[in-house]
């Protein structure tokens, strides 16, 4: 057998041409590599070759033409099929190094090294990007632009697959974490599994209450609900396949939860007011330690909330503005305003530009509400 | 007894001079209102004065000088203290309407109807505005403009003063709805303090998280623990008093969770995953009822994502070449990238503009992530 190359070359081969793998393949196809595209699906396949993302290996057979031999494989199916395809792509291409891309890593791990095939050219990798659309037809190249990708070396990889994976990373613009299959699957239950889940289960506490009501709600339980719109096959699978660390963070959540309703049952209690405040409070410290904008240590930037109204290019002005005032912007959200024809831009600045941005834009004639 | 007058015209005196009461008092006193201010706390009176809410009681005193009886009382004070500030002005002002401004409603009501207060001349209100900082220096006149302000009528209320607090929302720039008062509280609970507490519950699950992990974080965590952020001292207070309402809820999900958490436990098990998808749709159909921007129906608009780097006007500069493209920005979101110095612009725009301004911003040379 040739040992397999270290430098990224191409051919790649892509496994599962949906959003994930179109979308490597777009990426690595305008960076001039050959790229081949396998899909279960003949459709699938036939609109990712479309979308620019590679050559169809069905609409290669139909030419009668031969596919080059991969340097490559990404697999790029959901975690349930995704072990059996790495293992038949070891086998189909005994030269190439293969990858995938799912979103949980040491169930498929262990099946992997469970089957008796050459692991040592198998690496897995999660790229954390692209959530709510699905389909070639939503892939871009882009998708993996500053956004963090995942690689989980094992004991047998080759350490070469690690480099090439890395170069893979960073070509497509995403930037490399390396972390073990075990620790990746705690943590994305963590950070994306759960959150999912506490999203659905207050979202779905809504489902019976008046619209009229529902027209009261804020920015809170927007942000709070905004993944309930999450797609359920996707979930499920995700779900069942990181099944063990997701639940284990749930106990915790549970038992907080418990603590809480027997203290609501009885408010007045001595000590209730304290267990409350501790929730809260342990909310404050996690909360807190998320990382700020580009990753630094989390800063206290001030906000404040200026009115827009709905005409087209106000907000574009107000950001014109504050740029002219010399002040930079670290971070803006849109309000929605119940009712009413307007929208409020929450701005993040540096605190000692805070005052005086405020002042300014109120002489200009913005309306500060907060 | 004098009948009192229906129409607004003042004096208007403050009981509690904090962000509430103080921007009541800033946004009367600049529509021209007669305004006093009155605080437990000596400070927070003087600087609500200081900052334009109106004249402080103390101060007053100190120059000798008399008050004018006021029309209307606003007690604006922590929950706790609510009821019995009500009673006390309403004895104290025979002559005047007195309204309240707290995030609870019911048991306020209760306590004022048990005391034997003329209850006629008090109406129960809720501004739902102003989160997360507190005291009077961070005051505005402004906090209300296009917020809901809810009015709560009970069987004793005299009709003229719900025109006259309806009035007085108006002129502050709020939308009025009418709301019994555990009608209230039930919703406050649901899209509120429930939103609060699982908020809490998540983001103290990361209080152990390594920091290294929690740089992968995307949207989804920081959406879902933003409000978890928010002051226990406040909050214990708002939990406290609408206790009843918000364990109900959590009653609902506390058995959702246990169910998740069984099938969690077996997701290989027949109908496991029938079980994790019904929680997840329930959760899109929960979160598709919040109405959309200025409360119509959600509509379905179309995102896409625009890579912006972080030198200053660039955001400014493709919110201005949206708007010569003539398409309207529906919405805008700006997602975090860890590690990189860029940031992701998610724009939401009429379904029929979008696959075009996709293309139009290519080709100006924007980056169209997704």
């Amino acid at each position: 057998m040739t040992s397999p190359t270290r430098q990224l070359e191409g051919p790649v081969l892509i496994i599962g041409s949906g959003l994930l793998g179109a979308s490597v393949g777009l990426g690595l196809s305008n960076l001039g590599y050959r790229v081949y595209l396998s899909d279960i699906s003949p459709t699938t396949e036939a609109v990712a070759q479309d979308i620019g993302a590679g050559q169809s290996l069905r609409a290669l057979a139909a030419e009668g033409k031969q596919m080059q031999e991969p340097q490559l494989v990404v697999v790029s199916s959901p975690p349930d099929v995704t072990a059996e395809l790495v293992v038949q792509a070891l086998a189909d291409y005994p030269d190439a190094w293969v990858i995938d891309l799912a979103s949980v890593k040491s169930g498929i791990l262990a099946d992997i090294q469970a089957s008796g095939a050459d692991s040592s050219r198998y690496l897995g990798t999660h790229p954390m990007a692209g959530r709510e659309k699905s389909g070639p037809v939503a892939a871009r190249g882009e998708l993996f632009s500053a956004r963090p990708w995942v690689l989980c070396p094992h004991p047998q990889v080759n350490p070469q697959l690690i480099k090439l994976a890395s170069q893979l990373v960073v070509e497509l613009g995403a930037t490399v974490s390396l972390m073990e299959a075990e620790e990746h699957d705690q943590t994305v239950a963590l950070i994306s599994h759960v959150p999912q889940v506490m999203s659905s289960l207050l979202a779905s506490r809504l489902q019976d209450t008046p619209l009229y009501a529902l027209g009261l709600a804020g920015q809170g339980l927007r942000d709070t609900t905004r993944i309930a719109a999450s797609d359920p096959g996707l979930w499920v699978q995700i779900l069942a396949a990181n099944a063990q660390p997701v639940v284990q963070t749930l106990y915790g959540v549970r038992e907080d939860l418990e603590r809480l309703i027997r203290t609501l049952e009885a408010p007045a209690s001595p000590g209730a007011r304290l267990d409350i405040a501790q929730l809260i409070s342990e909310g404050n410290h996690g909360v807190a330690r998320i990382p700020g904008k580009h990753g630094g240590a989390p800063k206290a930037f001030r906000q404040l909330t200026v009115l827009v109204d709905d005409t087209p290019g106000t907000l574009a002005r107000l950001l014109v503005t504050i740029g002219e005032l010399g002040v930079n912007l670290e971070d803006l959200r849109l309000e929605h305003s119940p009712g009413a024809q307007v929208g409020m831009a929450e701005l993040s600045v540096n605190p000692n530009q805070h005052d005086k941005l405020m002042s300014d834009l109120t002489s200009l004639g913005w309306k500060v509400v907060k």
